[in-house]
């Protein structure tokens, strides 16, 4: 869908960083004028709602530089260039719960900030989790926690907003509404 | 909650836009190792889920240019600086739609991208929908079309991945949860 379509007239390049890109670019507008949009590239996310045998959610607790606090979140990774989500999916499990699955299920996909970002987050479901003996281990700059719930738990949790971000927080709707179907 | 907190060492501005800022701060790592991280700052936004005496639900088209393509998005708006978001949702909702409520009530929020963003989401529900005769318009570079649909066709954009951001869904699943509770 092309509608309202605004041209670039020109790209600047801000910053390339680690995760993200920025840039600025000049537009041309459906009116015919001018303006510029900042642009954030991301490569883009996975996050997995792995559930257990005794259908408790595992959740990972880490902090977040640019909200200086800690969020407990499903666990999430970025892709790497050209990779298959299912892919990310499972090493991102492993590495940050120490988990691994051979049933893994599309949930939904969305831009988590389509305004000024790019980045598209993918969702699994992960079920009939197997403990991997040695597993991969996280960047080494990462810290988590993980952290077993059960749905009314998370609820709580949410309504105490230590769990507070997109993908936890839609993933925790899917899952009330599954218990309704 | 500051569990795994990393300390800032040194914060060097990159860029101050418009719409964000974007900084990378030199971290301290809980294990004493040192890390940077590239951070988006956001004032953070206000969406609403419009339902019409008739209980459809207002959307709006918009060209998302991180996109390069359209999106079908429910209303949506940055806060003004220590604007409250209940103000900014009543203001975007005339802007986007020509319609105005005294009947608003908060559904959620959460932060967009934790990782790298610090954008926190609002989200709150309008019913009782009136026409406003003068409306507010939307910003001289927003450029948008109401569409009005019904949650089961809602649905089906969703699918198309027409309706494909992270508020949006997360409204829609809302929706779908109220129809069964």
């Amino acid at each position: 869908m092309k509608k309202f379509e605004e041209k670039t007239i020109h790209t600047e390049k801000i910053y390339e960083g680690k995760v993200v890109h920025v840039q600025v670019d000049q537009v041309k507008l459906p009116n015919g004028k001018e303006s510029t949009r900042e642009l954030i590239k991301h490569p883009g996310a996975v996050s997995i709602i792995p559930i257990t045998k005794e259908n408790k959610i595992i959740f990972v607790e880490q902090y977040r530089k640019p909200l200086e606090k800690s969020l407990v979140e499903i666990p999430a990774g970025k892709l790497e260039p050209g990779e298959n989500p299912e892919v990310t999916a499972i090493r991102e499990l492993e590495e940050e719960t120490g988990y691994t699955t051979k049933e893994l299920s599309f949930v939904s996909s969305f831009y988590t900030s389509p305004g000024f970002a790019d980045e598209l987050m993918h969702i699994y479901m992960a079920k009939n989790l197997e403990i991997v003996d040695q597993p991969l281990l996280p960047d080494e700059d990462e810290f988590v926690e993980v952290v077993e719930l059960s749905l009314e738990e998370a609820k709580a949790y949410v309504r105490e907003e230590r769990i507070h971000d997109a993908k936890t927080n839609y993933a925790i709707l899917y899952l009330e509404m599954l218990e309704r179907m």
